[in-house]
């Protein structure tokens, strides 16, 4: 029970502490770039501050007392396991509470757990000697990667103990004739991808928050990403994977073979299963070569519709070479031009515009393919205007319009963010939906006396992912109240997707049931019962 | 038991029948082409015979008691569900034996069961009544697609109902702005290709069977193909699926979206689960654009180590419009050109041939890149001599020399066949280890004395699998007992998979412990009884 939890480990984090972890916590892959596609409902990025805690944000959620409260003498069992000090925080025999902050709250500020317990494995054997004993005493444990889930999928809700992949670092094998990278489940993904860099591949997932998430993580939350119109899912690009389940057991699926059929494919459960049946130690991936070279182009279009025959026609003519068709709204990218200062990288205003990326091996033909796009779009009039990046300078501007929009649209105050999948037909509409919807309760407008500034749009068109966000001047229940169930009920209308690519975890939990049947709602949880009887698996999340 | 199933349906089938059906079996993709991966141990192609009951064949199999006998008064429920005639083919009231004998016995006449009663529901609501009354009357089922199955996964090994999805054959839709295909699970795979070629796209799966097999039985066997190398395996392009579990519940997770992380990925145990834990019913499926233009080079090596160093030279060097990569070994190459009176392609001999193929959307682009690697690889001395085709004959006779290996290797007499997933560098090692152990053996051998006449190599470098196959004069029992268990000993002591596309069937099953451990297979088991507590899906295979 709560009562239970050291008061020590509610003592609010050092925003000292927490800025510098915050300011480490997203290099990024281009000059400004943000962590990409942020999570619905969260006044975006902000400077750290007492977080509540996520007991009290949610009051109806109850520990469950199913769970022991840890001991000393679960402690001493722990140290055993691990045999070193540094492997372990301990909260419960200490007062350990700066040290246990960066494990307890998210990096968005949104939830803060309890954990009094951290502990960091450095290999598979002692996750397993870990996972068993929590079973066998009824102890709830969160795995936790890089913490840079968007969903509180990471981080304890009450007093869970933190399993930390820190500590599984190691890169084990690269096999550079097939290019299969077998590494550890705490290595962080962009020293696996710098890792690769020097070796002409890539990692066939990129994402904002690179420079801290891991890919045991990224795997368990099935990450999407900038590579996946490209590369596909990690459904497709893992090729085998070690994880623990609770009672123990190594589910050892590590191989490196592209093609075995020999037998359910267990691991594609833990690919987005969001640690509850089982924490991954280690991965196995398909990684393709690098690409020599690479070219952007940014274009404006009257309508959505052109939109979408911009894209087939993307499809068509640049198919192998196309690897980003990004569509940002004009309302987006006016609001880039006023922040930034900069101007729009094409005169006049249109309501939408695009960019599209290319990669490939010879530079000449992807120019030149690009430019043959380019000119027959136009002549065709589904393209108004457009420009293509001459050098990398030129690229980076480019994509600047494209990945400052987050950091735009906090300029004014809080934002409500959705990212969700939709039939590509029906993308726009919700946020055009939307817009109406606000405007006729009066609750959005031009001037300082309604809350909400406007509603935008802008995804990855290619992967039908769309992020619908409302600027605020300031949080305001009723707009809250207009927006919710109407954007679940709207998506559930039109069989997509409450979450593209980022999880259920905490927040989406209640939500499931607008994206998957009952039927289907049923069958997971008997996937949930059947490997995690206890539910001691990253409890209170998921479905 | 045995003895209970009506004597007429163990009557040998008319070979004019079958020889009408072989004959139609496969109309092939390009001329000449036969189906690509032949599997392990049989006689090849060859014309129909009366083939042996599969329970004459293993004499250890048993009949399962747990099952019941069909009786009449099933048969008139099922007639009740189905409401026509012509969706049954009713054994048990009346002799249908010659009808009964195209879903008893597999096309390469290896297997034969006595199944009575042949089902062809028309939806998932005639699926789910069939299942959910087999499930409470303890009737065991087979489901059928196309029937083209390699590993007699397909066909009953007794009195089993077999479940066809003949009649389940509609395409749903198509949205050619996303690219996703939505169909019912009997459409036949060259069908669907067909469809999606008139609008511009691919289906991301080729096999030799295209002809006949069912996109449904694709899916279940998880089919690996010629496109796998450029399009990925079926678990990254299936975006939903259809299903019937054996209790009778729908699994209706047939979404179009690219990325719905809404919990666990369920779908993913019917693909490659091979029938055994339900029926697929209908798949959604991610296509990509059709390329517009095609070429293919055909060039010799010196061993075996530069045909990996052209490997990574071809994914350096065309990554993106890479679509092929065969390697064929001087054996087969010279029994084909024997075989076949063509000289080949280019003059000398080499003990490793290499067919590389290369897809895009701009055919000179793509001879450029292709003409600028052949030169480079001959200059570094990788590659001694190639030749690019200029034309579409040339393009069909170079495939050839690929695709007519299976052929000319029955020449003679058998084929002993291993369809095999091993790490790259190893890779054709097998074929020159099984050489040497048969020649030392005193088994094979050019003159007449010897049974065998040579163990080659041939098959896909990018997916990391090897054909070997074991030309032999006549069949002999000593051959057999050199091959096994020697080879599987040698693929799982390098990490490798029995099975590389072609599933377990019933021909594998007794070898999974030789590409998984004890644990996997344990979990595998488990999901088998969650779904499937009766064991009624496809018994005596699989796990």
């Amino acid at each position: 029970m709560a009562a239970a939890i050291p008061r020590r480990a509610l003592r609010c984090p050092r925003i000292s502490n927490l800025g510098s972890r915050a300011a480490q916590q997203f290099p990024t892959g281009r000059p400004g770039q943000l962590p990409g596609c942020i999570w619905q409902r969260h006044f975006s990025i902000q400077a750290p501050r007492c977080v509540k805690l996520t007991s009290e944000t949610y009051p109806n959620l109850k520990r469950d007392p199913r769970f022991a409260t840890i001991t000393e003498d679960h402690v001493s069992f722990f140290k055993g396991v691990l045999g070193s000090e540094t492997a372990i925080i301990d909260g419960v025999s200490k007062d350990a509470s700066d040290e246990l902050v960066a494990f307890n709250q998210d990096w968005m500020n949104k939830y803060r757990g309890q954990s009094s317990l951290v502990l960091k494995p450095e290999n598979t054997n002692q996750v397993s000697k870990i996972l068993k004993y929590c079973n066998e005493n009824s102890l709830a444990v969160v795995p936790q990667g890089g913490n840079t889930g968007l969903v509180g999928g990471s981080v304890p809700v009450f007093d869970e103990i933190v399993v930390s992949t820190q500590r599984m670092n190691k890169i084990k094998s690269f096999d550079e004739v097939s290019g299969s990278l077998v590494l550890e489940a705490g290595v962080v993904l962009e020293v696996a991808d710098g890792y690769l860099a020097e070796r002409g591949h890539i990692f066939p997932l990129d994402l904002g928050a690179k420079g801290s998430c891991h890919v045991g993580g990224n795997v368990a939350a099935n990450a999407g990403g900038l590579r996946l119109l490209r590369y596909g899912s990690l459904h497709g690009s893992v090729l085998g994977i070690e994880a623990v389940l609770p009672d123990g057991t190594i589910v050892d699926d590590l191989g490196t073979l592209r093609k075995n059929n020999t037998g359910y494919d267990i691991k594609q459960l833990f690919i987005g299963g969001e640690g509850t049946i089982g924490m991954i130690t280690g991965i196995s991936i398909l990684c393709p070569r690098r690409s020599a070279a690479m070219n952007v182009c940014y274009f404006g279009l009257e309508s959505y519709e052109q939109v979408q025959n911009a894209f087939q026609e993307a499809k068509k003519q640049l198919s192998e070479i196309l690897s980003a068709f990004e569509m940002m709204d004009g309302h987006t990218q006016n609001l880039v031009s006023k922040v930034s200062g900069k101007p729009l990288p094409i005169e006049g205003e249109y309501p939408f515009y695009c960019l599209i990326e290319t990669s490939g091996s010879n530079s000449e033909h992807d120019s030149e393919k690009l430019q043959t796009f380019l000119e027959d779009v136009m002549e065709k009039g589904i393209v108004q205007d457009g420009t293509m990046a001459q050098d990398q300078t030129q690229i980076l501007n480019l994509w600047s319009f494209r990945e400052r929009i987050p950091e735009a649209l906090q300029h004014w105050g809080g934002v409500y963010k959705y990212d969700v999948s939709i039939p590509i037909q029906d993308m726009y509409k919700l946020v055009e939906d939307t817009r109406a919807r606000l405007t006729k309760a009066g609750l959005l407008g031009d001037d300082d006396s309604y809350p909400a500034i406007d509603a935008l749009g802008y995804g990855h068109i290619g992967d039908s992912n769309l992020h619908l966000n409302v600027a605020m001047r300031r949080y305001d229940k009723r707009v809250e109240k207009e927006l919710e169930p109407f954007i679940y009920e709207w998506i559930a209308g039109r069989k997509g997707s409450i979450s593209a690519e980022h999880g259920l975890g905490l927040q989406k939990k209640p939500y499931i049931q607008y994206s998957r049947s009952e039927t289907m709602v049923g069958l997971m949880k008997q996937i949930k019962n059947l490997y995690d009887p206890n539910g001691i698996m990253n409890p209170y999340k998921y479905i």
